[in-house]
């Protein structure tokens, strides 16, 4: 795709999405699983099953070929071309989550299939829909997604359970999918994969524009520090007689987000989520303390100075003492960019629309960094109200969602005319 | 009582204690809650109670006159003399603990007092033995020897319950001790209150020193301090947006490290025993974090330092930031400090039998603190093996048992010279 400036009226191709339509189908969506103004649909729960087949009915009745795939990839491809946009992203939600996240940008494919149809077969370029499975990591985190691109292997299916102990392979065999054939990008037929989604964080909000066009998906790495020393009776061991696992965390934890200010870079997060301190008595000096430190970047270069912040400070505070420090990796995943013409198409498509947009890193992982080394990828924010999601509180305004679903198709229409110029 | 050196043999009342005859005992009472090589035998479980009818056995067979009082104390009396050394300590122990503990200091008085008692009534002074009740906490702490000073009130006595939720009321009830008087200290009976004690620590045994007078116990002050942030999505929401009470209270409990590496003395203590950060997920900004700071010296002054270090922390960052930071004080207990007199005969006493000897402080709380205030009063440390304590680990080796059992009998001996003189 080469980026040009096209009149998405040119070929008469323009997609007349209806936003009345969506917010229905959103709404409709969120009586599966609905739990106050959230959803609980976690990944192959009855729910999540309903809400799947209800979904393969929308599809039908949209006009798109539809099917459920061996790990529960809902997959509507649309029946008059041999070229397609796809778009989607995932159902499934975290417990007690929010109506939007993943869901809209499946329902924007849908309702941008379903125009697409509706306008004639005279595009070159149809509009394929995708709910990929478990992207929320209830057995096994993007599952649908990565594989869909061939980057889930046997081994890590037969392995899966949910927190329950249920494993993923009972999981599909109970839903009826376990021998279903998997659904595959097809390279020949799909042009680029686009990916709507709330933002899921205050930058829109704060900077009171309504979309945002995603540079780059952030890696993350999570890193697991454990220091062990020696319980010992907090009153009755002096102070340099001690192996106090605790205070050597404090100390290591202040070091390094003393080295994470010198090194992250403009765009980088880190967080300490989670600190205990064994025994845990205020009367004990703790004989183990472990700190979880997660950390993402755009860029591998400024994730590796990150990382050697972490291992350097855990060798100094090592060496220091009668407390012995381990880092041990628990997570990475590799930052993703997202296709930067595509992104320009997107500009110029809310440009159009006369929506105020800027360009902007996901901090969130999404089913699109995946799809992003195998096929053009775009990713398109809209605001979250109070930058809230993974909660029942979740929500945007309803002319924001709107006016995504209407920059969506416009870049729909944009990559469609290119194809066909 | 003053301080002069005695011969100890001057007036014919050497008290021959017998070594195996101690730890007999010792083990005998050890079989009550037995858990392999330590004890649990919680207050007013099915085995405290039988070791208290044991004790009493014990008392009375050794010529004592012996009751357990309303609160369970199990207090017996020299019959021949009208003033006594009270010798005692607690036979409760901690869930999962030693064998020696306060049980050897209770022990130890029944020794000294029969052994007293077979010298003959020539003796101007008695030993008195008493067990105090609850020493460790079940229930309400130290509330034997509390109570013995008259330091425990009816409402505390009516509010105190178990991890369980059993009220002591109903506790004492079934026992058959609530109706029962209270025994109480008799300022015109009790000349001195001796407890001897495993050290609980590593000081005797780093040292190679097998008697330890106590100089004073420790004051004990423990302050939650509290973080109330928000929480946010670790991914998506910059740097400089959050409100991070993770990383908020690394911040603190790092210059609160720093303050006390400056205010505090040389026997000051302190520890960091209990952190946790909410939710706890490694991609969640930190809501709220609390840290548990508990702190000890023997000087209230070094206290007020160190607590005005943990105060003044928390107004800076309360004031730097996002993050709102209350201390809260969860105990403060005074220090207490021991008889220098009494100290100085124990002294002596360990001279005459070639004891190795060092004063020091006593980093844990003892039922003598509340004694200290009211009577004459010392504290004497045998050795902890690797100093450990509280534990079914915990043990001393027997010639420093019987070591210790001498060095107080001798220190009995020479309180009775003086009283005598």
């Amino acid at each position: 795709l080469t980026e040009t400036a096209v009149d998405p009226r040119k070929y008469g191709i323009m997609i007349e999405v209806q936003g009345e339509r969506l917010l229905a189908d959103l709404r409709a969506l969120a009586e599966f699983g609905k739990e106050g103004t959230g959803v609980n649909r976690l990944s192959f729960t009855p729910e999540d099953l309903a809400a799947r087949d209800w979904l393969i009915e929308r599809m039908q009745a949209a006009g798109l070929v539809a099917e459920i795939d061996g790990v529960g990839n809902v997959y509507g491809r649309s029946p008059a071309q041999s070229r397609a946009v796809l778009i989607g992203s995932h159902t499934d939600t975290v417990p007690s989550g929010g109506w939007l996240d993943g869901a809209m940008g499946v329902m924007y494919g849908l309702e941008i299939a379903r125009a697409s149809i509706e306008a004639g077969a005279d595009a070159a370029v149809g509009v394929d829909v995708i709910s990929f499975a478990d992207e929320e990591s209830t057995f096994c985190g993007t599952l649908g997604s990565r594989s869909f691109v061939g980057e889930v292997g046997e081994t890590e299916i037969a392995t899966a359970h949910n927190l329950e102990g249920l494993a993923l392979t009972d999981a599909l065999a109970r839903a009826g999918y376990a021998d279903r054939p998997h659904a595959r990008l097809d390279r020949d037929r799909h042009v680029a994969y686009l990916e709507a989604h709330i933002e899921q964080g205050p930058r829109l909000e704060a900077a009171a524009t309504r979309i945002g066009m995603v540079t780059s998906i952030v890696g993350i790495r999570r890193m697991e520090v454990i220091f062990r020393g020696q319980s010992d009776h907090a009153g009755t061991t002096p102070m340099a007689m001690r192996k106090d696992a605790g205070a050597a965390l404090i100390r290591y934890a202040g070091a390094v987000l003393d080295g994470f200010d010198a090194v992250g870079g403009p765009d980088s997060v880190w967080n300490f989520g989670h600190v205990i301190f064994e025994p845990g008595a205020g009367n004990v000096v703790p004989r183990e303390a472990r700190i979880l430190i997660e950390y993402r970047d755009t860029t591998m270069a400024i994730m590796d100075r990150m990382e050697a912040v972490i291992r350097g400070a855990a060798t100094a505070a090592h060496a220091a003492g009668a407390v012995s420090v381990e880092a041990r990796p628990m997570m990475a995943i590799a930052p993703a960019d997202m296709d930067p013409a595509l992104g320009r198409l997107m500009d110029g498509a809310a440009a159009e629309l006369k929506a105020s947009a800027m360009y902007m890193p996901s901090g969130a992982g999404h089913d699109a960094q995946h799809l992003a080394n195998h096929v053009p990828t775009a990713m398109m924010f809209i605001p979250s109200i109070g930058g809230r999601s993974h909660d029942t509180a979740e929500n945007t305004e309803e002319a924001d969602i709107v006016l995504g679903l209407r920059v969506l198709a416009a870049t729909v229409t944009k990559i469609g005319n290119q194809v066909r110029s």
